[in-house]
């Protein structure tokens, strides 16, 4: 079987070696060209990616020529598929023209994930949303643009997913410890985090609270109808290098224990799951019994198989909440720049290509 | 005016030399004594104490002989006040036999204070519940224990207070990040924090629960009262030297803005800032305008004057919460070895001096 | 073939589990018993060891039964290798009578490493040192024992012995900065290093001078001759989890430019290399080309096939030294779990199982 | 007595903080203006510096508008003292308008370190090399131009200058463990940082030879005569927040002791201590007993009187050198912003002020 043809555009960044590393040996995918800002372009990748990942930056990326972020210079290397970790100054109208060059655009960039047809998808949860792409192709528009949420929503929301299959949300309460690298390379200046913590990360708590609704929402009658659950979200910056931990607070619709969570937790599979995709985990959600776990250090690469690695949220702690009749407690934690970016995306692209839709 | 003569036992700890370092000069009390373990006792102090302060040992202390922590070695030195940083484990029945051979014992350890009849106390709260210790020396004992609250309630307790008078409390709802210092010197390995943080802390949610609402309950016909107001907390330590930092979500009994919060912060003032305590904080709570304050490092050690470093809560970030109709969240910090601890206690003595019950 | 049965005794802590992960699939031995301290002897390991490496314990691992490090229950397992990883306070006897015992008892502890008759071993350093064994036999004992240097001797060693052979060397200056993880889970409290550095390790800069002499000097007439090499080092404990860093400054014998120094540091290979050992990496000691490398977090896992990761030191920033005519300076580092301790040993069993000696 | 009108240049970095806090209350030096950028001049200064420093920015700086570094501008504040924390980019030239001007510059900046007509000062170790400004007067301009090391040389030259008076030196050999503030607040990002070590600071090992060579040597005949010793040094950027840590040796030209060593630091005075400076600290260097000591958060700010903190070079662990017959080793340490920097600076002006040359 040939490999679909695709370019990362934003690779020279933290996420964009994070896709280089995955899409450079990815059994249905084919890494063809690598594309940048303007001070990159023409650039051997292995010069302009001050490569961050241990270990050495892939063979197949190495040497290629970094390609400026355009339609022309895009479709010129045969690729269908455009992975976008672009800035987010940038990336807006730049995915939209990608889009409409025909490109099957997977962002994990914000500026599109509240438009009205453009899906925002964690494979596990709300694949159905795909049904959104036909609004957008109903335009005349060849290509398509698919999101991804927030790297905070994305631990959040694969918790969040079963608990309202199995027992309905009335409201969500969320405090986020959230790792340096979700900030960008030179993001937090290590002036700012050493013996610190900053409580606040601009717009992420606004982010937290439409996205869980959008995805907990329905796609019906052509839009989409986000579901009613007020998500109160505090976001603070911790001296972690990858891994957001998350202490949730779920008010269920109906009362359920401890224990029928955990279970709940630990039975749910997605699409991705049944569709055998190379980059689902097994689990898209494991429960640790210890009391003191998930912990970044220990839990973010979490996930199997290998390929999988870093998709999987690592939840534990689950106990009764004193403050609600219905409530329940627990910690989880995900992989931001997997899970939480590049590793959905891609794991988007392998549900697109399974349905047929790339 | 003759100081009163204190002794500190436990005081080769961490929260021990905060005590030694700010009785080394201060104007009601004066420190005659240093007891600790067995193992220290007999040694000097400047050989027994590892001094883990920035600075020299204090000179008053540094060639003082350990005592052990016993009624008789701790009366010998003529000593009528005792503050107590000794570990939980030998706390309860120390500080017992100390109050029992007439020492006014004024701890920041857990052991007494849920006791029906010892008043745990934050100064600026509820100096009210004081009258308690009539009960104790009702019982014919001349001394007398007074306690203080675990760390992670104290920079809690201080914000609380005043909003609940002036709009009322239904619910609170708080997540700690905390600090090092708060498990001891060697209590957690740096193996354990490096690129890390730990989702757990053991007893601590139980105890921020039942003393804000011993704290915020009254004492009357002879008993405690406590507050009916669900506490839940969620625990976690972070690569943070010292400093609490606390993600808090209030829901007030009638609906008040961020800015009428504001103002009621800013306002509060106690029994300390009333009768001019000498290590009462000019205000006992400030707020910071800035987005993304307070933080640790450069907030811990607010508190005018010189004397009061440490002992101003500093809160921020208030806003509405969308997750109640009269839902308020901030973060708030204080300094756990300080407010925490040694210096909430002193405070405390203090006020006992300034009513007459030293 | 038949894999030869080995048992890791001091298996609970951070050192025996590198061993017991490292273990775990090994081509050539087989697991077959973990020993640890009365405390832990006679639990299940998954329970007694708090397991600190990222991912799971090996199942071949998790229910063991933790063993006592005696002889009787060594020999019971049916192994011939154990490898040590004992607490120093009790290595020296346990693992002379595990050698009484008919075992081959490879250490990483300091206890027999300076013994007359006992080879300190990096494979590809000093093979040759194996000689002694026979001397260790002729005294009637069945087993024996071999060592591997201190962790912070193993990354010097592998850059000084190419340099040695190629130029020789006249002075070596050696400044550390060392990982948490060489000082065990619990040996550098976080209150001690968030935010500094300790310049001292005890016994360790004697460590570096004697050990380098010893493996860098020769095994003739029945007796080591330690290389007449003066030794200066000097050493730093920062917040670094794995990966000891070094800063050399060697004099040699006669000049040689930094090209050729980074010539001969490629070049070198040894006996494990040219025996193909499973745990070999391919080079023993890369030179990475960026001005601001080896870092310990990019660099300590370097090393290929997978099986080597850790084995590599890596060395950069080779330049001339003003201070001598012929001084070279450089940056070397290497992870010290791994090549400072398990890795190393496994490598050395290794080369014993080759030679036959096993 | 009125003070002299200083203005600070660079007065929004993290060195122009320290400057604007130092001198916010100085006896000799008043504040009249701080200066900045293009994108700072022309706002308020409490608006246009983050302020970085824990506590409140002072009251006197706080509403000043900030001025452009111009000649201009700053003369019309009515100073004729001008300190420079210019960004590299800028300082050469913006300095030399300024002394052109008329002003006294004392910088802390790099460009006019080397020149052949500036002192490079640290008032302890070469207060004489003053008597190059008579040949900068000469040229006819009004101003002059003195300079400071460094961060990384002050606390070097403060430890080298007694056991070159004392001993006679040969030889320098430093490995440096910098702090994170030497680069900036935004200079090195936390995400390169955590975990990690750097070992390379750009021209850094260039500038600790030069620097030390010229303020060990000597002004006569009307230049200056570097000191005949070879300096190597080795730099590292740690995850400290302030303070350099530094590891010595020194070959003396003769044999002494340790002791003999720590008793030259202890006894070390210069024209500050015997002019009595208001940032004089009493003892430009202590030497501290414990095994394990200078530490960064423990010793960075080390000196009395209160206005000294951080002015103190602090050593310990002086030994013998096995590498040297006169070798001696030794950890040093101080505070880069303070006496690397500012603090430095300041202490220059005293200097200048006493000698009658402001």
């Amino acid at each position: 079987m040939e490999r679909t043809k695709a370019v990362v555009c934003g690779a020279t960044g933290m996420v964009g070696q994070v896709y280089v590393a995955m899409l450079s040996d990815h059994p249905w995918f084919e890494l063809v060209g690598v594309a940048a800002s303007e001070r990159s372009a023409g650039r051997r990748y292995g010069d302009a990616a001050r490569w961050y990942i241990p270990g050495e930056i892939p063979d197949v990326a190495r040497s290629m020529t970094v390609l400026p972020c355009t339609a022309d210079a895009v479709t010129a290397t045969g690729a269908t598929l455009v992975f976008s970790a672009l800035p987010s100054d940038v990336a807006g109208p730049m995915e939209h023209s990608l889009a409409d060059a025909g490109m099957a655009v997977v962002a994990d960039t914000a500026s599109h994930r509240m438009d009205a047809d453009v899906p925002l998808i964690v494979p596990e949860v709300n694949a159905d949303h795909l049904a959104a792409l036909s609004v957008q192709r109903a335009g005349g528009r060849k290509g398509f643009i698919v999101t991804g949420p927030n790297c905070s929503t994305a631990a959040l929301i694969l918790s969040l997913k079963p608990l309202q299959a199995a027992f309905g949300i009335r409201r969500v309460i969320v405090v986020t410890m959230q790792a340096l690298s979700g900030a960008g390379y030179a993001g937090v200046p290590s002036m700012a985090i050493v013996d610190n913590l900053i409580p606040f990360i601009r717009n992420e708590e606004e982010k937290i609270a439409r996205e869980t609704q959008k995805m907990l929402g329905s796609w019906s009658d052509g839009s989409f109808q986000p579901a009613d659950i007020p998500v109160s979200a505090s976001c603070n910056r911790v001296a972690v290098l990858e891994g957001h931990t998350e202490s949730v607070l779920v008010e269920l619709d109906r009362f359920a224990s401890p224990e029928e969570v955990e279970q709940v937790l630990r039975d749910f599979q997605g699409e991705p799951q049944r569709l055998h995709l190379p980059t689902a985990p097994e689990h898209p959600v494991i429960v640790r019994a210890e009391p003191d776990r998930p912990q970044p250090r220990l839990d973010r690469l979490a996930g199997e198989p290998a390929r999988a690695r870093g998709m999987t949220a690592v939840a534990g702690r689950i106990r009764r909440d004193p403050a609600f009749v219905t409530g329940i407690k627990y910690t989880v934690l995900s992989h931001n720049t997997i899970r939480g970016a590049a590793g959905n995306a891609i794991l988007t692209a392998e549900l697109l290509a399974a349905k047929g839709l790339l």
